[in-house]
């Protein structure tokens, strides 16, 4: 099932090129703030069902082409990512700082956008805007300290997820958690959808032209030891993101550019690049070199 | 005025060591998941004041002591943090990464806790668990590239909030976001009570003996340069919180310490410290020796 949020935080179904709207079934107020509703819709997926596929039976639906889709979950408990998750990613950065001995790190709720919203360059003159190519796990069902042999149960969904990234030298979050640097679509795709969590492929494009590719197969840290690891320290919630990892062939996008992603079995999107005007601080005042290892 | 959240969702003030119920007041439902709904009252509360203030007059109090205080804001966008903002910790950690040159890290939300929690030590054989004293900005109004000279209008208040953390080399998110890492309390007191935010004083002890005692005056990125920051690069919304930084002092704490923190202005909450079971994982396996520098 194809789960979206879209047209100011109403909730839908996709089937066949078609939106089923949900929302009262699923018992959300789109007007409600902070629009955190969807994590509860998807702790009681199982127990919606019935009221959702009612809905859909009964009722009119029209085409996706026709409404705006938004970010799936605005505001989870949280956002986690790890960190150099591909062996030829770790290479083209020349870093040790793998995600098996690093862990995770956040990325700010605020920074999350959703398929129609452009990628909004901060104005931060001689910095490179880098995009990162990643799948994006949506927790489900929450839990501490769940070992990885129960690690899939937890997965609810996948979506796209592009991490982009101010390169430099300054704390990682912070450089990660410009506004527009985290766009999640176009929906949910729920597990029952995937075959193999360790065999899915995903492709990004800059316009035509193809810059990365890679398959869960080959992960550092994999998709349930990514669940089991990150519970280990903290109490996960339904509705939390882990952004994967990125592999290999990050690079700068510009003004006009637009960046592409497909992931196997999930969907793809397409999102325009355009310069904002904000964003300076005292922070990025140095200008930082990007040079590619080996 | 000092707003609380306790016995399970409800939110109160806190006059002359009673509390007033101000839940209903406040269009608060305490069984809503997930629990965001302090983030609409901050949002509010400018209108919600004449209500809460009626209810105040009319209702009955408890004592304070006869409640359960709750983290105040369990749920916010994000739970930014400051890294190395006092020269004295930046000398005493041999750091150079500063918080002028490094721009915020996030905590995790869900190592959010409350001053009647305990702070519960993950079981990692061989790593010291440090306190760090800090203040907690909460903010009010929302905003993008916030200027300096306006950021205080953003503040909604102030709390106490100790910012835990496993030395070592791992992502600092990770080290910091373990559950019950950030007790953070005991109340917000609204920014009008604190006349001087320039100049507030801190201080913390471990049992009986004084660890960490610092004053705003000495922070690297003060107050409105915290906020102003921040929303360079980040939506701030309402119940965002800010951890200050930490000055010298920190040090372990071990199964059975308490741990207290005082703010002036805001007030003073004392945590117990215990050993718990969960916490292991593959990232930390090996050991680190936290060496105090100079």
């Amino acid at each position: 099932m194809k789960i979206i949020r879209f047209n100011g935080g109403r909730v839908g179904i996709v089937r066949d090129g078609r939106v089923f709207d949900v929302t009262d079934a699923a018992g959300v107020d789109p007007q409600a703030w902070p629009p955190a509703g969807i994590c509860r819709v998807i702790r009681d997926f199982e127990a919606l069902r019935p009221a959702i596929a009612q809905r859909m039976a009964a009722g009119p639906s029209v085409p996706l082409d026709s409404v705006r889709l938004e970010t799936p979950v605005p505001w989870p408990n949280k956002l986690m990512a790890y960190p150099v998750n591909y062996h030829d990613h770790a290479k083209e950065m020349a870093s040790r700082g793998l995600a098996n001995v690093q862990g995770y790190f956040l990325k700010s709720n605020s920074s999350l956008s959703g398929p129609a919203d452009p990628i909004e360059l901060p104005a931060l003159p001689g910095r490179e805007i880098h995009h990162e190519c990643e799948i994006a796990l949506v927790i489900g069902k929450g839990g501490r300290q769940i070992p990885t042999e129960r690690a899939l149960e937890h997965v609810f969904g996948y979506a796209c997820l592009l991490d982009m990234t101010v390169r430099g030298k300054e704390e990682r979050v912070f450089r990660k958690s410009y506004d527009s640097f985290t766009p999640v679509g176009p929906w949910i795709v729920t597990a029952d959808e995937v075959p193999d969590p360790a065999d899915i492929g995903m492709k990004l494009w800059v316009n035509d032209e193809l810059r990365q590719q890679a398959n869960t197969r080959d992960l550092i840290v994999n998709i349930p030891q990514m669940v089991s690891i990150a519970s280990s320290a903290s109490t996960l919630y339904p509705g939390d993101l882990i952004a994967t990892g990125t592999p290999a062939g990050v690079g700068p996008v510009r003004d006009g550019d637009v960046v592409t992603i497909e992931v196997e079995h999930v969907g793809r999107m397409s999102i325009p690049v355009v310069q904002g005007k904000l964003g300076a601080n005292v922070v990025f005042e140095k200008p930082y070199e990007f040079v590619r290892a080996g």
